[in-house]
């Protein structure tokens, strides 16, 4: 049973503003929370489980030997931004802004100005399984803390790295890898031959990728269209435009 | 401006059992309602827009010559499911569930009790961009009709035919067209020599594909990992294999 001032305060987690200032945020659910007890490299500020979720792990928990509260579910309600979550929370550090160059030998995501949280947890998952563990995000992108980030990133934000900067300066900086970038009226992914390494910009759902990246495109792809959608979101685009490249750089030397 | 029974009665429409009762659905949102306009075969009951929608789209209107209810912010905001739509909602009779036969030099999506409404709009979407014109649902998928599938199908639903049926039946009966399925142990699509025609099942959010279907599924697929997350969602596994079935299906012989 947490305290008002406790309770009041992780709640105000769910803003922005509060997160920014304390720098702490939320992660909520039972996958999320079991795969954040196994990352030790982030800091933990406070545990709270539901007795069903204790119940259900409880050699889990003797074994890691964490400090935890015990929430009610009216609690975890309040806390969480889920609905049906029966699991707990757990309010974690944000780790510094670090810098990352591109791999060499691999593609960086980066993103221009992605807006809507689920879009981009949804990217850093596709991030994740495709073995792409970096994503350079415009400053103008959505928080990767957002609550609804993390939930549908589905635990992919603790191995996929992030790094927040001035996305033209960042670019220009790295002119030696080709940058691809999604658009419209590029070569068709289908007969274009990937490189093995690179860049590769996704722009905003409604704009693309703003201006000021142009010039410093190499290549505009497009994924080729056949029937009558006007558009494909920009999480299903990088579906598919992860998967090619995945296969270039992870099966052309096997 | 409505009657006080017009609007409990096209409210009641966010709900399913209401839906099935009336055989009737809402359409809203601006390219969605401007999309239903140009779509003949449609049937609609009733359309309502806020004056921006009406000025906005005056010359519109007058040619099409709809009769058409000046809706307010606040009917709108009661009328939709969306929180920030300031477009309008039409009303449409549910087209009657026709029988589809799999396509024999395309590929026809079959879902198995998908049950995210948001993923099942966004699979019309795709199959719609991919021009994929049919999809075959189980009995037990989430409603082509709910509110949420329409938002997210962005249109795709005008296009994309759907038919409900029992699927174990429907794949034991079309036998003579390869029957793909998703699996997580099936042949790497990267390797694949994906045949030119067929049907492409994929399964529930949590449980992947039925038991009853396994018997019926020729070729399983994987999407290869190279990383750590445990999964893709079924709408990001849908573009992946949609895309290397398009690039099979409408380029091979070009």
């Amino acid at each position: 049973m947490l305290s008002k001032n406790q309770l009041k305060f992780y709640k105000s987690l769910q803003q922005k503003k509060h997160r920014q200032a304390t720098q702490l945020f939320v992660v909520e659910g039972e996958k999320p929370l079991l795969e954040l007890m196994q990352a030790r490299a982030w800091a933990v500020d406070f545990w709270g489980f539901t007795e069903a979720f204790i119940e259900k792990h409880y050699a889990r928990l003797k074994e890691t030997q964490l400090a935890y509260e015990v929430l009610t579910m009216d609690e975890v309600h309040q806390l969480s931004s889920l609905e049906y979550q029966k699991a707990g929370i757990a309010v974690v550090k944000m780790p510094p802004n670090i810098a990352l160059k591109p791999l060499p030998a691999s593609y960086t995501l980066a993103l221009d100005n992605v807006q809507d949280p689920g879009n981009l947890g949804t990217l850093l998952r596709l991030a994740d399984w495709y073995g792409f563990p970096q994503v350079v995000c415009s400053q103008d992108c959505v928080e990767v803390y957002n609550p609804k980030t993390i939930l549908s990133s589905m635990g992919s934000f603790l191995r996929v790295k992030t790094y927040y900067t001035d996305l033209p300066a960042y670019l220009a900086e790295f002119r030696d890898l080709p940058t691809l970038g999604a658009f419209m009226d590029g070569k068709n992914i289908h007969t274009f031959d990937f490189p093995k390494a690179g860049i590769l910009v996704l722009g905003n759902e409604g704009h693309g990728i703003s201006e000021a990246l142009l010039p410093l495109i190499d290549v505009p792809i497009t994924i080729p269209r056949f029937g009558g959608a006007e558009s494909l979101n920009v999480a299903m685009a990088g579906a598919v435009l992860l998967d090619r490249m995945a296969e270039v750089v992870h099966t052309k030397f096997v």
